[in-house]
C-alpha cells in the first residue's frame, strides 16, 4: 500500500475562506468566477457516520468538488491504472483543514467519517446518473481503512 | 406583528429528497435542471448558533436558495412595503422539514439557530458583493424573535 500524490491524479486543492462571527461562522464554498470554467450542475450533501467508510466509486464523467463544512473526513483516491496499482493518494479535510478539492473523472474514491458527525458537500459537474457511475466493493482494493 | 404568506413576498418552496443509508444519508440540494432558467454563482455555510440570531438584511440583485442540512433553523421575512409593514412571513427548515426555499431579491430577511448546530447553505445568483446588500439593525423591525 504505497503513497501517490493528490496531484498525479490530477486533483487540484483549493484554499477556502472562513469568517468567524459572535453569532456563528461563514464559511464559502465555490463562487463561478473561481471554477475555471467549470459549471456546477448538481449540489448535494453526503453524511458519514464516525468510523463508517463509503467506498469505492468510479465517476465516468462527473468532476467532483468535496468540501467538509461539519466533521472530519478521510478521503482516498486510486486511479486503478497499473502504474499505481495498489497505491493511494489520500486527503482529510475538515473545518481545520478547509479546502476544496476538485476530483476530475476516472478516479475512484471512498471515504471515512472521522468525527462524531460528519458532512460531505459535492458540487458536481454533472446531475446524477447511475449510467455514468461504477460502483466496486469496499474490498476492491487493497486500502486498510 | 401581523402573519404574512410566504407567497406573498414571491417565496417560493420546493420540497428536497433525502436518502437513508446505513452508513449515513444522501440530502439533494439543487439540480440545474430543477431551477428554471436560474443559474447559481456562488454557494456558502452559514453557522448560527442555539438561540443566536443573525438580522437584517436585504439583496438588491442576489436570488437565495436557502438549505438546512444541519439543526433547525427559523427564517423570517419582511418586504418592507407599507401593504405589508409589522407584517413577517416565516418558515423553519431542518431535517423534518427539509426544503429549498428561493427568496428574490428585495426581501428583507433574518434567522434565528433553534438547535445545538445549525447550518444554512445559500446557493445564490451572485456572487457576494457587499454594494448590493442592505444591512438593517437587528431591531430595525417590530419581530419578537
Amino acid at each position: 500500500m504505497g503513497e501517490l500524490k493528490l496531484e498525479n491524479l490530477g486533483i487540484q486543492i483549493f484554499d477556502l475562506k472562513q469568517f468567524s462571527t459572535a453569532n456563528g461562522d461563514v464559511m464559502h464554498a465555490l463562487k463561478q468566477s473561481e471554477t475555471q470554467g467549470f459549471n456546477f450542475s448538481e449540489i448535494y450533501f453526503s453524511f458519514i457516520n464516525n468510523g463508517s467508510v463509503k467506498a469505492w466509486k468510479r465517476h465516468r464523467e462527473m468532476t467532483l468538488n468535496l468540501i467538509v463544512p461539519i466533521g472530519k473526513i478521510r478521503f482516498v483516491f486510486q486511479n486503478n491504472k497499473a502504474i499505481h496499482k495498489e497505491k493511494f493518494a489520500t486527503i482529510e479535510l475538515s473545518k481545520d483543514n478547509y479546502k476544496r478539492v476538485m476530483v476530475p473523472s476516472d478516479i475512484w474514491f471512498g471515504f471515512k467519517g472521522l468525527e462524531e458527525e460528519n458532512m460531505l458537500v459535492n458540487i458536481a459537474s454533472h446531475e446524477h446518473d447511475p449510467g455514468e457511475v461504477e460502483i466496486a466493493d469496499h474490498n476492491a482494493f487493497n486500502y486498510i481503512w
